[in-house]
């Protein structure tokens, strides 16, 4: 097991009981809901062992806290909340985005219709800032401040990932700040909240943001990486999923700006109405490869992360605190699902 | 001016500035499309006098910090919090129920779609906790606290009311039950919150609490009444939605339970599969009257009201801002939308 598994780990352990915790205060059919969603039972409540996704941002938070006080526990119920945004979050955009299938599993609106999806990342999103106010901490008011604001960020990249779906012009610079919305806002309080729940100073809490929302941008690119050339086996995501919603991810976007002849090429593939067959997505895929599109969202990943590890040297954290949350920027970039 | 209507006139001059500076925190889209559902603009953003809904919901917050500290103002934070989450959930809940008007106006969904719906939604639910968690108050947190229980139930409700749908055995305690969740959780937290954010002693807070959800099972009745007899130009809603719709509102549930002949008519009627006619629409309300469900909403309307004012005694205010929350409570069961 390599040093970031078991960060993970031991995160996840540390973790699940408090996040089970907050889901049985939940009506018992959204608790169901959940519960399936969450990859801890099947559909009628079984309980399962499913994979529990990779639980990032819990360990982030459980992380920073131990890098400020020697020990994670402060960082608990920030941990707690921030996995029930990622959640609600999760359960909408798969609503809106109508994708079917997550994790190798029916997504909730699959499964259950639309109003079940919503109504239980509404009841996410609620019980997040319930777990935060529950916090027996000082600084539980600043830590549900600090996730209201990067919701409100994930929501307004959510906003503009939709509204880029409808338009044909859309920049590598706009598509930079809806990452930074969608993915680099919760990932940034991820970092932050368990050092704002262990009251740090504010230079400390604001280097570790930047350290996460930077981290999150590393992540984004990845994704979008794994989002076309990703084994569908491990992301668990149908093959070329991206490339049939004709997304704006990152690697699109600079080979549309940046990307020449095979860029324009991308172009035109993109603009056309009909639906692509295998051969065709294959050769979407390859002109990004020509047009540079993906060796620059890999080497922009790996740029994101050296401006990650410095804003976490700049945090002024002891030795080993550090070394893990660089271990897990690094995990990032080295994913393959 | 009755003085009910004073009273919501001035909560409105204190709330409004507050609640557009909230709105004004989101991005340009949903700043347009709240704008819009709240009545402050079209659906390009250009200005409107359009009716702004009753607000009793901030009215309740600033009376209650009006009683407790003499001034409004404490109870400030919390009138918008509990504006907001109303308005999260009447966006979301047209969604689900397909509702298509809303005070004369069409819902967001209709204008814009699904997703914006979702999304802006979920952006006032966010955006309620962030307004609390800058309240410049020791008792932010434990205000938070309340909205969140309060929005668990209300999500809780609204599970319960899209099952019912589904079912055609449900009682009348389980469709109280549903009320209490649905509408009493906010009226309570409403009326609360001013206590809450004033520092008031914990007594005072939860008979300020038991008032609201009173009052909230009042202001239910009497909204089930208005959807099957309230004309559709002062309501803004379609004649008959309710019916149209097979609701198993609490005039129709009791009606099922206690209404004789007339409730099992009615409960033939509620199982056909054909879409009602407007004559048999007018028929299924006849049957709802002669099985005593009209006479018995109202009845029980009024009951809760006393109730809720027995609370009100109990909460020991002084006897200015105990009439006022008193004539907001008679105001809800004469009001005729």
């Amino acid at each position: 097991m390599t040093i970031t598994a078991e960060t993970l780990d031991r995160s996840r352990g540390l973790v699940a009981p408090a996040l089970r915790l907050a889901v049985e205060r939940l009506d018992p059919f959204t608790r169901l809901v959940v519960s399936y969603h969450l990859g801890w039972s099947d559909e009628q409540g079984v309980p399962t062992v499913a994979n529990p996704g990779k639980t990032l941002r819990p360990a982030l938070a459980l992380l920073a806290a131990e890098a400020v006080t020697g020990r994670p526990d402060p960082g608990l119920p920030g941990a707690v909340a921030v996995e029930l945004v990622h959640n609600f979050s999760l359960l909408h955009d798969d609503l809106m985005d109508r994708d079917t299938e997550r994790r190798h599993r029916r997504t909730v609106w699959a499964v259950w219709g639309d109003a079940t999806a919503v109504l239980a990342g509404d009841a996410l999103l609620s019980l997040a800032h319930e777990v935060l106010t529950d916090a027996d901490s000082p600084y539980g008011q600043a830590a549900g401040q600090a996730v209201a604001i990067a919701t409100r960020e994930l929501i307004r990249g959510q906003v503009l990932d939709l509204a880029f779906e409808e338009r044909n012009d859309v920049g590598l610079d706009e598509c930079l700040d809806m990452a930074a919305g969608k993915t680099g806002a919760l990932l940034g309080v991820s970092a932050a909240i368990g050092a704002i729940l262990a009251g740090a100073p504010q230079q400390v809490v604001s280097c570790l943001s930047r350290f996460g929302a930077e981290l999150g941008m590393a992540f984004q690119l990845i994704d979008d990486l794994l989002g076309i050339w990703g084994s569908p086996a491990v992301t668990g995501k149908p093959v070329f999923s991206d490339l049939i919603a004709r997304k704006k991810t990152l690697p699109v976007t600079w080979s549309l700006d940046h990307g020449g002849k095979p860029g324009r090429e991308l172009a035109a593939w993109l603009r056309r109405e009909s639906s692509p067959t295998e051969d065709e997505l294959q050769h979407a895929a390859r002109l990004i490869e020509r047009a540079g599109g993906r060796e620059w969202a890999a080497q922009e990943a790996r740029r994101r992360v050296g401006l990650a590890e410095q804003a976490l040297h700049e945090a002024g954290l002891d030795d080993l605190a550090r070394n893990r949350l660089g271990d897990l920027a690094h995990f990032v970039i080295e994913r393959q699902s």
